[in-house]
């Protein structure tokens, strides 16, 4: 048996003392002061055994919070079939996840837990930030494709709020066909259309 | 003096006896189950004297909350614009209402309680309906109204989420004007335009 002290090759319950040290961190530190290196450390393995494991921190929390799907895979999933369409892809990506339980348990108690105070707010952006908006900003290949992503996503999260959390009518119970056919055009546009905004100087 | 039992003409103290009637009232019963009628008579005043003081239930429910502006009133005022140009005004209103202190801090706090568990989601989902949906839903004079009133909302709940509570770069600081040139015209989409929804049967 392993000793508990010293690096481990990534046997036992790496992954357990991993996600346990990563709890901890972005609770503590928040998400963009976490770093795979320190949480190797406290965890005791190879910082090379996180990557292995969760391939980047996006990853990382996804697994620590027990997420039903790591977003940043599937957005990279979407990205990979190209711009055309994307929108629509997004929309019932999202509903499909969101529809689905214990999906949806999870991910609303995640989005509560984000918005109702200023720390976790911080956490949740930094996640959101750096396995949503940055992989969307880069694929739209815009100056301002930041803050195209950023539209984007406010309307993700509207759905979600408005579908999920405060259950508006008709809203909360119109099928995700229809919903995709009513907010694709809308991403689509915010990512790849007119915004009528000044470019970035 | 006025006795404090028994129903009063309007003097004194009214105002705060309604207002704390109607908070408890809210919080115990929700906004749905709650009446004028029995605000009033657990205030000890006229049914009429709430009408006159607050024109209705969601006048008096945005008193009870202290909030900075009546939605009620705000969605009166963009509609007696007519429908041209509606999604514009609308996004300059709301941004420009979330932008002000303390009216920002007051509907943080409001949309954080709303979505913090579903009791208070009921109260903020009854409220928003009676005093916005519905309006609007009116508004459009389509059969598929209320549906495209809640799409709007959708937009608008994610816009204060990702703005003013997760406060996602570069949509916290992007200018009004921007987010209105930005958003205004989805809000015109899903009010007045093809959502390529089926009419409902």
């Amino acid at each position: 048996m392993t000793a508990r002290t010293g690096r481990r090759p990534g046997g036992g319950d790496s992954r357990g003392e991993i996600l346990a040290a990563a709890r901890a961190s972005f609770a503590d530190r928040g998400y963009d002061a976490t770093s795979l290196r320190a949480v190797a450390r406290a965890a005791g393995v190879d910082p090379a055994l996180v990557h292995r494991f969760y391939g980047g921190k996006p990853g990382l929390f996804a697994a620590a919070m027990d997420l039903p799907a790591d977003p940043g895979t599937l957005v990279r999933g979407l990205l990979s079939g190209g711009l055309d369409g994307l929108g629509e892809r997004i929309v019932r990506t999202f509903v499909g996840v969101w529809d689905s339980e214990p999906a949806q348990s999870r991910l609303v108690a995640m989005l509560r837990a984000g918005v109702a105070g200023a720390e976790a707010a911080d956490v949740l952006r930094g996640y959101l930030t750096d396995a949503v908006l940055e992989p969307l900003a880069e694929a739209t290949g815009r100056a301002d494709g930041r803050l195209r992503a950023s539209l984007a996503a406010s309307q993700l999260v509207g759905l979600a709020v408005a579908r999920y959390l405060l259950r508006l009518e008709p809203l909360a119970t119109t099928s995700p066909e229809d919903i995709a056919a009513a907010l694709g055009p809308t991403l689509q546009r915010y990512l790849t259309g007119e915004v009528a905004l000044p470019e970035p100087g």
